[in-house]
This record gives C-alpha cells, sequence and structure tokens, in this order.
C-alpha cells in the first residue's frame, strides 16, 4: 500500500521568516501517528506559477496524499487554488455546495449581529471557486472551506493557513481518511539521553545497532557541542501493531546501550517515557 | 541581479514532526535582511536520492544561492554531502583543509582533557569528505566544517544542523557573501492592526491601496476568526534604501487606513514598531 505524503505550504510569510511554519510540524506529526510516511514538505510563495510547479512535482512522484496549507481565503494573493487548477490543467468555477456553506457562513454572523448586512461579494464567492473535479471540505472554525480532489493515484487536500481551522478539518475530514489508508501501521519513537559520548564515537555504535536492528532507525540528536556533548539518541520503528513497535526498539535501545557503556566511558542514560502516538 | 535564494533542510527529525524547523525560518529572515528573495523551501529526508532530486531542482531553476542544513555531522545518515555529489554527479574525496581543521578541533578536546587520545576514526574522517569542487568553512562551534561551492551559476552553501553551527558558520562566511550581492538593496516591514472588519471587507480595500501603491506588498493574517475578527495587516517593500522603503509604506499605511475606517465600520488602529532589520 502507498502510504506517502507530500506537504505544501503557500504563503510569502513562511519566505520572508516572518512566519514560522508550526503547519508543516503539525501535520507531519499528525499523519506520522497514522503510518503515514511523509517524504517531503515544499514552502513556496504566494505565486500562481510557484504554486503550480510544486502541486505538479507531487503528482509526478505519483504521491499518494498531497495537504496544502494557506491561501484559500478572500484576498487577492490567495492563490492556492488557481496555482492547483493551473497543475491540473483545469478551470474554476462556483462550486455550489462550496457557496452554499460560504452563504450558511454569513447568514449566521448577521444573525449573531456580526454584520450589517448579509452580501455575497467578490471577495466572499471567490472562496467558493474550486476546480472543476474538487469537493469542499466543512469549516467549522472559519469560512473558507478546505478543499479535496480525488484523482487517480493521488489525493489531494487544501486546508487553510490559520492553524485553528486547518487544523479542525484535518481532524474532521482528513485524518478519517489517513487511518483507513494507512491500515494497520503503527509508528512508534522513544529517546534516550547520554552524556560524556561523542556524536563521532556514538556514529560507529549505532551502525552496528541498526546492522543487527533492521526495523529500527535510530538517530543521533548533539544537544551540547561534540567537546561537552550531551546527546538525544531517538528510536524509532513503524510496524504492524504497538507491540512489535515496542519490542523491536527495545532490543535496539539495549544493544546500543550495552554499546555505549562498553565503549563511550561513564554514561548516564536516561530513557524518556516512550511516545506512542 | 539575480538575488534569489533557495533553502534545502535534510533531517527524518522534520518530516516525521519530531523537529520545528527553526533553521529554515532563521535562514529565510537572515537573508530577507539582506534583500534577498527566498523563492522556496525544501525539506527531505535523510536519503541520498531525495537530497540529489532537490539539489537538482535548485539548479535547474538556476537559483543564485542555495542553503542546506543538516546531514553534515559523522553518522552514517548525515548524507548531504553525498547527494550533493549525486546531484553535480561528481565524486566525494578527502579535502585536506577540512581534515586539517576537523584534526585540530579533537587536537583541542584532547588538550582539554575531553578525550583520553585523538583517534581520526572513519566516522571523523568522513566529515573532511566533500565534493571535489568544494571548499570548507570554519565551524567556531563544532567540528563538522561547513561546505561551499562556487558554480557557474550557483553559490551552494552545506551548513549543519544544530542551530549555533549553522548560525555561526552562516554569520561569518555566508552573510558578507549574501550582502554583497544583494548590493544595496533593504527591505523594510510593518504591521497595524484592526479590529472589527472581516478579511472578505478588507480584500477589496487592499487590492485598490496595492494597485495604487505598486511598490508595497501588503498581506491580511487574521488572528481571531471570520466573525470576530482581529487582523495584522503586514506591509513590506524592498527598495534601493530604508528611506525609500519607509516611504512607500508610509504612503499605503495612511491610504488603507482611511478605507478601513471609512467601509469598516469602528475600527483600531495600533501601529507596530516597524522592524528594520
Amino acid at each position: 500500500m502507498n502510504q506517502q505524503m507530500e506537504i505544501i505550504c503557500v504563503g510569502n510569510e513562511l519566505l520572508i521568516g516572518k512566519t514560522l511554519n508550526t503547519n508543516a510540524h503539525w501535520l507531519a506529526k499528525r499523519a506520522t501517528t497514522f503510518g503515514i510516511i511523509v517524504k517531503r514538505i515544499t514552502t513556496v510563495g504566494d505565486d500562481v506559477d510557484e504554486i503550480a510547479v510544486a502541486v505538479r512535482g507531487t503528482l509526478g512522484r505519483k504521491t499518494k496524499f498531497v495537504i496544502t496549507t494557506g491561501g484559500l481565503g478572500p484576498t487577492f494573493d490567495d492563490k492556492t487554488l488557481e496555482g492547483i487548477a493551473k497543475a491540473l490543467n483545469c478551470e474554476l468555477g462556483v462550486n455550489e455546495k462550496a457557496l452554499k456553506m460560504i452563504k450558511e457562513k454569513y447568514n449566521m454572523y448577521f444573525k449573531e449581529g456580526k454584520m450589517e448586512k448579509v452580501e455575497l461579494t467578490p471577495s466572499r464567492v471567490k472562496m467558493a471557486k474550486l476546480p472543476e473535479i474538487a469537493e469542499p471540505l466543512p469549516n467549522r472554525v472559519g469560512t473558507a472551506p478546505g478543499v479535496i480532489m480525488n484523482m487517480e493515484e493521488t489525493t489531494l487536500v487544501a486546508l487553510p493557513g490559520v492553524p485553528t481551522e486547518m487544523e479542525a478539518i484535518f481532524e474532521e475530514s482528513v485524518a478519517p481518511l489517513l487511518k483507513k489508508n494507512a491500515g494497520q501501521l503503527t509508528f512508534f519513537e522513544t529517546s534516550i539521553y547520554a552524556d560524556g559520548i561523542m556524536e563521532s564515537a556514538l556514529a560507529p555504535l549505532i551502525d552496528k545497532t541498526m546492522h543487527d536492528n533492521p526495523h529500527v532507525y535510530i538517530k543521533s540528536h548533539p544537544k551540547g557541542e561534540e567537546r561537552e556533548p550531551h546527546m538525544e539518541v531517538h528510536f524509532s520503528a513503524t510496524a504492524k501493531d504497538s507491540k512489535t513497535a515496542k519490542n523491536h526498539i527495545g532490543k535496539a535501545i539495549i544493544q546500543l546501550s550495552d554499546l555505549m557503556q562498553k565503549d563511550g566511558g561513564k554514561i548516564k542514560i536516561q530513557k524518556k517515557k516512550g511516545s506512542h502516538y
């Protein structure tokens, strides 16, 4: 089963370093918990051609799931759907279901006394202009609907850039889809921490442990400096069930801890509480 | 002058949502301050082919500056230089200048009593294996040198993933280069905040203001919900000097504030202290 995903984040604010890309981090973490493998994250600006090139890239790689964030709102520089339409070589048109969702939102704001009159201005109708093959996804938090396109090899989902809206649509409409497609795979990860061993001394020990434990991925993350090393050693495994993943990781931790204590001198090993998503 | 940059971040930890990509944010912000235009940020895993594909993409787009972060260390999964060599169709070989830098580091650690003996193990020599055309960049904080490759159309710089090391090498060896190439361009940005105007009502006002102020980019960032709007409106401009950029932005702020107060009812406008990088 193809469980690969790519994420495309759209927004000039990400490219000028105004906004830290927490959306990509959140999506990558959530997708990984379902056993989905995130292969690439691409950030581009509010530019139709840049978006189209990024989307075409994911389609060319036959990525099963593509999620975009940002660029669905009412302003001129919300260009994600235009970029997707260009990539798919199709037209944008008013989607009646999406328009109904948007109307209902503004009627609600009107009833709440937030607006003086309900007026479907061009900026508001813009949020209902979707690629022909698209379906809208309900947005409980904001106004612009999410968008889903089921194509032969790829399912493309466009989510808003506002984190609360992005997360709400993901949980309601995307998470169930990913869970179903990922099958029964489980991702498990944990870390141990060691003082007093340089990363360069640890490297051959990790090599040996990974060679003997082919289902486990081990990566060292130096927290101090090479000369005053504080090392996080991160273990992760994707397996058919949580027990299998934990067993694989447990064996690898025992072997690497032994090797580290033998070779590295005085090492304190502190096991972090395993985070089973 | 071509002032475009792309950033490639390498690391599985970024794709499983373990680590938030603060390196890309920091680099994008710093480069933007010099008038450099960051066009794309790509994150890939610790995989030679994935890295090579990402690097080839930047070369195909004739990007002037490419900065990679991560994957320069001593462990088996530090694969950035291997990926770059594959993209450039060249070999990796021990670079004598880089090896000297690394030797000096370990000699220093030995003198400080951090190591029992200095031994240039394969894991340590690995950090000196560079593409043929590369030059090492000194790393004052850690051990693995940065790497620079000057090609016909592109300057490619590889920096470590540990933020303190990445930042130190950038400031010492990359910032002067970017400043020189960006010429005299200055980036200026500021924000105003407004309550009580929906993003969909703001959209046509921004359109008009940008049309009348073609040197200014204006983007709305909704902080509340459409029904209870708290809006950040971000103004940015790149100009030949700071005074020109500020003038452009000042005019746009006055026009948009007027339009917002006329159309949007009760609006509080609070000007943030301008951040001139």
